[in-house]
């Protein structure tokens, strides 16, 4: 018996939680992908970073960097432009969390509501829509998936507890749930899974159950 | 009944294999320290790095870095200059591998088994040794431990199955043992763990195995 592997593709953003993707929720999200068999496919645009943050002190450095570029240090290597990647080479894609979803892959760090959503993201992740594929997003990168899907899906999604960033998402058109830590909220019309991560947790192991249960949910939806 | 909780250093050297610390590693052994229960401290030396890789296209960048800094990305800012730290403050301390362990930590990369391991690393580890204190090494990470502890203690260790640098662990004075990505080798009377990890895993879950498995000999070590 021939099982399909499923494909996964990682869109991530950069390489550290202020000013990319937030290292543990990437690193957790392909541990728990391997472990179910899944295979990866990582991902970023090919764009200048909005910034770059010394990680130590919260200070904005006077420096530029690639956000693919960084993005590689987390895909040790092995990612790709996403402006090349087609929906068609995908069964599923899942969206850690960091600034750098806020600021690389769309700029809702700077215009919160009125945001924009970076043209590639935005094509790739509407393919996926429209083809009935899950979408997965950890911690504040369900903003995203609110800006895109909010006004004519009303997406159900979860961005932990924060009342003032779910006033935004609200805004957008998205409804927003509650939800811990490690837990899911399953938008199943839409196959949109989002998580809060660390926009609550306190340990990494909480993150690794909450990539656990996004991953495993995203993977089922992808056999519906 | 109140169980101490283990304090654990892990010994970063940057931010990404090529010329920092291993990300995968680094961080699938803070997960594993916190599925345990121990306290994770993180440190890096305060130094510019050796050099700074594109993770992309494996090219030296024309830019300079510094090793505590960049590492501070994966231990979202919660990290101190390891030069700062005594081993009276913990009771275990790991190293993951990445290239950054053989050009920050210690100049193996560049001269061999005549290497010479960075100050402030070297007292630490000296002294975690001294005081019956268990230290595990992932990875190429081991190289420093044959440096310090080779010549007077013989330590028994891995580095996978690479005979080259096995040769020249031997050459520093430590007996080199054959292992599996996720297998560990443990010399029992110097409380020293090694596991070969990235340099023969092909998954990341086969890096999390190694992760947990010194993860866990280590802690026990520390009850002896």
């Amino acid at each position: 018996m021939v099982h399909k592997i499923i494909r996964v593709g990682v869109v991530l953003s950069g390489c550290g939680v202020m000013d990319g993707s937030e290292i543990h929720e990437a690193v957790c999200t392909m541990l728990a992908l391997d472990q179910a068999g899944a295979e990866i496919i990582c991902m970023a645009p090919n764009q200048p970073q909005t910034d770059v943050i010394d990680h130590r002190t919260n200070v904005a450095a006077g420096e530029s960097r690639n956000a693919l570029v960084e993005a590689a240090r987390i895909a040790r290597g092995h990612i790709r432009d996403i402006a090349a990647v087609r929906a068609d080479d995908l069964d599923a894609v899942i969206l850690p969390g960091g600034f750098g979803a806020t600021k690389n892959l769309c700029t809702f760090a700077a215009d919160g509501d009125r945001c924009k959503v970076n043209a590639a993201v935005e094509c790739l992740l509407r393919d996926m829509h429209r083809q009935g594929k899950p979408i997965g997003a950890l911690c504040i990168a369900p903003v995203l998936l609110a800006r895109l899907f909010g006004p004519d899906y009303k997406v159900e999604l979860t961005i932990g507890r924060n009342p003032d960033v779910a006033e935004k998402l609200e805004r957008m058109g998205a409804r927003h749930k509650s939800a811990a830590a490690h837990e899911i909220i399953v938008d199943k019309k839409n196959k949109i899974v989002t998580c809060p991560c660390y926009m609550l947790a306190e340990r990494i192991s909480e993150v690794y159950q909450g990539a656990c249960r996004t991953v495993e949910e995203v993977l089922r939806l992808t056999r519906e």
